[in-house]
């Protein structure tokens, strides 16, 4: 009895979701639920025959809505879970190296701030996957001109805390967008066009990317502080 | 050392595209490629470092013109497979219980026809993956209205050449408009809302799903009928 894995596409902002549970005791996590199709991932948990017992975020997105509060009203005993350096509400909060745990298997909590403050990298037990968040993404990587980003503090964190992890571990990001679903630390050694320059120049084209403002960012931080928890008329907007 | 796989997503026609791969030789079939997306799937491929062997097309598809053709302009030595029965163009046919071979690893060929007459399923050789096309989408099906489609035919297909397969084999669907990436054999026997109805209740599904002419047919299938090998200035329009 294995491991059962479920990946999720949100296809507004781009979003994976992750569905990760033990086949044997049921027990399962979510990482980064989207509000707009927290219906779609509860009914696959419950045809999955499974016990969601935490909805995890990697950060406080900006681009939408966590699923996290509207999957605590479908699913009772599912506690939401978010970095305390995040600083926003949630039922549980991480520190680095803490452990989630669904049944024989565990997410080990890594800090990587740097497009965030609060941003975690979710690495499963047997370092196989990680689950990145914005921190890494496919052949790229979060923006860091605002909601505390550094682009030191973000090279930092994805060499010392994700590119170290063994070269076949799979990478899963919070998106892509360009249909590609999971990559491995050995390809993003090699082929991630900003990480695999210097620091400095890392830097440099991380503060010159002129990236528009962020769609959903008024709506969904403000949101995402309560873990998508909040009582207003705007829900399903 | 074992199986690469990658399963990629084209957002227009909601279509995924697989990559498999033996570790070891580096052989690899790709599955389903699209035009639009095909310079992608070539570069992941060369970074990978893989022999992309096989081009497969799991039926002549109506909604995308199949990548077929430029990923053979662009990798050399790469041959376009589709069933015998399709009556398309191809470097290669099959027909039922052939097997695509790439290192190690194989793909079963299964005639599944009802969506259109030259749907093959491609098993992968363990019984852990298989491929459906439209034959079998998750919680649904292809439609069965144009293209040879037989309500009848598709639903003996899917049950005696997809759901007889091992509960967990997992299922990859051609598309999914949900966001949704995997299935299995399980999954499917329980939750499919057509395909666990009676012979009689699923035809008279099929023929009152009143759906749309599909957008990109006119262009499509006659490019798909070519293997995506044509010569027409409109070929990135
Ligand atoms: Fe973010
Ligand atoms: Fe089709």
């Amino acid at each position: 009895m294995g491991l059962i894995f479920r990946q999720l596409f949100e296809s507004v902002s781009s979003t994976y979701t992750y569905i990760l549970a033990d086949e044997e005791t049921k027990e399962a996590v979510i990482i980064d639920p989207v509000m707009e199709t927290a219906e779609r991932d509860a009914q696959l948990v419950e045809e999955l025959g499974l016990t969601l017992k935490y909805a995890v975020n990697t950060h406080v997105h900006a681009d939408h809505v966590t699923g996290t509060g509207e999957l605590k009203k479908r699913i009772g005993g599912c506690k939401s879970v978010i970095s305390k350096a995040a600083g926003a509400k949630a039922d549980m909060f991480l520190n680095n190296g803490d452990k989630v745990e669904f049944g024989k298997y565990h997410l080990e909590a890594r800090s990587t701030p740097g497009h965030t403050n609060g941003c975690m990298t979710y690495v499963l037990n047997d370092k196989s996957r990680a689950f990145t968040g914005d921190a890494l993404l496919i052949r790229g990587c979060g923006r860091t001109d605002f909601q505390q980003g550094s682009p030191l503090t973000l090279y930092e964190s994805v060499h010392t805390q994700i590119l170290s992890l063994p070269q076949d571990c799979l990478l899963y990001p919070a998106h892509d967008y360009k249909g590609r679903t999971v990559t491995s630390v050995g390809e993003e050694l090699k082929f991630n066009p900003r990480l695999t320059k210097s620091k400095e120049e890392f830097a440099n084209i991380m503060n010159n990317l002129n990236l528009n403002y962020p769609k959903q960012i008024d709506r969904a931080v403000p949101a995402n502080m309560m873990c998508g928890v909040f009582e207003t008329p705007s829900v399903s907007q």
